[in-house]
């Protein structure tokens, strides 16, 4: 973590378009995938688009700090969904995301971890560095599950 | 566009962690694709992660705007390709993306297309909603070609 702390990480992608509304996204090796406007602005549905990728970023940062948080603090846990959602809106002449909700539903073994693991969200809450990036409130409300 | 402008637009994904740090995302009925803490902070090479898609998000925000306008202004277009990279850092104690770089190569039919193509850039540069809902600066400087 201190090494990449003292330097600069450069995050590479690429897009060609295909046409219509659509296009494909790449970067490195990894599995490329169609992106395209949304039907909310006439483009084509079952296709992610750039609101959908904004939204599917925050939702997995906070799944990916919290994995960091999780294993530092030796947190057990079993299971972990999110669900997330974005809301957009026109305002002051032009759509901005106003708030993103993100619930996480985590899974643990024993009661007595409950606490730290709702510390554990509340941390992941504060420093995800997508939240960090962007400027609507990211509100996260977690449910913790004996399971 | 009218129609949208008075309305709140809600954009919903999930994500189930799958062991590691990896897990999938999924959205209505489009694709799920796995998504991956980075090699940057000790994750998976080879999956997208929650910087990839921010960054694509951006890039494909700059491209379905450019659609919009070029439908709407007429602009005749042959193809579109564009690469994007955020710069990742750890500034004021916290990582943050400090700024968005997006390199469009619009190729056109006619060379008195060109300064239109370039407007038209400019705009979506200017009203691209994933760019008006972060707080890095995003710079656009696209490359217009006579095809």
């Amino acid at each position: 973590m201190l090494e990449i702390k003292n330097k600069v990480s450069i995050f590479k992608n690429s897009l060609i378009w295909e046409g219509e509304r659509k296009g494909i996204v790449f970067s490195d090796n990894k599995p490329g995938f169609s992106v395209a406007t949304p039907p909310e602005f006439k483009g084509h549905a079952g296709i992610w688009s750039p609101e959908d990728l904004f939204i599917a970023s925050v939702n997995t940062c906070i799944m990916t700090t919290f994995l960091y948080y999780a294993e530092r603090n030796k947190l057990e846990f079993i299971s972990y969904k999110s669900d997330a959602e974005g809301v957009l809106e026109f305002l002051d002449n032009k759509f901005v995301f106003s708030e993103i909700r993100i619930k996480p539903l985590v899974g643990i073994k024993k009661d007595t971890d409950i606490s730290k693991a709702k510390n554990l969200m509340e941390l992941s809450e504060k420093n995800c560095l997508i939240s960090n990036s962007i400027k609507p409130q990211v509100k996260v409300t977690p449910e913790i599950n004996i399971l």
